[in-house]
């Protein structure tokens, strides 16, 4: 399959591309440094990004960030960054996507644990990974030609334990190689509509 | 209580003020119509809401739109409808408003089913839903004061059951009782970060 994996330089996509890539032809994008440069807040660039690949069989997105703080010094603008980037950027990769993808293709987005699992000063993402789950779940019962749409939902990984662990206390850290399978399962597999939860 | 209801004029809001306003201070505000003017869009308008009402002990909010429509035809715009207005206006009224409530103070919104069990031509609602479901249940560990928050999330109400049946395929009709118990548990209950399901 030819697959574009968004965020191709993140600490879960490198992971993705070593498993996929023995099998698939991937195509890293990227906003700074991918074979593809792609700024998943634009619209425009994202048509960019379509247009240079030409057609495609598989969309694997694991970028986007969110507003990461403390809930009681949250602007109304914190929220619109997660809105641009995580949440509409994903959804305008799939909405214009569906136009340039080729029958029965999939597109994979990623959220994550806190759309149902909070921690303090994670308001901004949780928020955003309900918004991209529900959108997900309701897009594939109208997607048309067998294109299907999943989302990867991990709980923290274990490579960000040192990063993010203080402020996951006591959640399990997911080893990689299953957050990996998230993806795999998605692509390869026929499931559609799915919240693919990995969780520990 | 004193309790502001956003949202007065609509289905369920007026079952909701018929259920709670013989034991509550209610004060109704809307767009056009309520004893206060809101424009839940707008940060400066749900601002100005506040200072007019002064003191209170909880909002309930039954308002809101997003974009109703064909998946194929939404454009990006569409999306933003949804966020600017069901969306992020009720995270305002959250944001803004833990400002003014009393302590132990409760705010209950408002979303539905789609969050969960789509339908065709929703997924904007959809995505709303499942980001305001997400942001409740956040917000919820870092409220302050005791203040509470909760969502209602109904099926399709029985009184919507000519306009938007069609819609809703083998969806069960929600008696409207079941409906309002919901804003009933969620004020005068002690639950916080709860999405209250009524789905028939």
């Amino acid at each position: 399959m030819k697959i574009i994996l968004v965020g191709a330089t993140g600490t879960i996509s490198k992971h993705v591309y070593k498993t996929l890539s023995s099998q698939h032809d991937i195509i890293k994008a990227s906003r700074h440094r991918g074979e593809v440069k792609v700024d998943m807040t634009s619209a425009d660039s994202i048509k960019k990004m379509y247009e240079a690949v030409g057609d495609f069989d598989a969309l694997i997105c694991v970028a986007g960030n969110a507003h990461f703080g403390v809930f009681d010094e949250m602007k109304e603008d914190d929220f619109y960054k997660g809105i641009r980037s995580k949440m509409m950027g994903q959804i305008n990769l799939v909405m214009i996507g569906k136009e340039y993808i080729n029958d029965g293709g999939s597109f994979t987005l990623t959220t994550g644990i806190l759309s149902e699992d909070p921690i303090r000063m994670g308001v901004g993402l949780s928020m955003v990974n309900g918004a991209v789950n529900a959108f997900a779940m309701a897009a594939a019962i109208e997607l048309k030609r067998g294109i299907r749409i999943n989302v990867v939902s991990p709980g923290m990984v274990e490579d960000s334990l040192e990063t993010y662990g203080p402020y996951f206390p006591g959640h399990i850290p997911v080893p990689m190689w299953k957050a990996v399978s998230g993806y795999v399962k998605s692509v390869e597999g026929a499931i559609s509509g799915e919240i693919i939860k990995i969780y520990g």
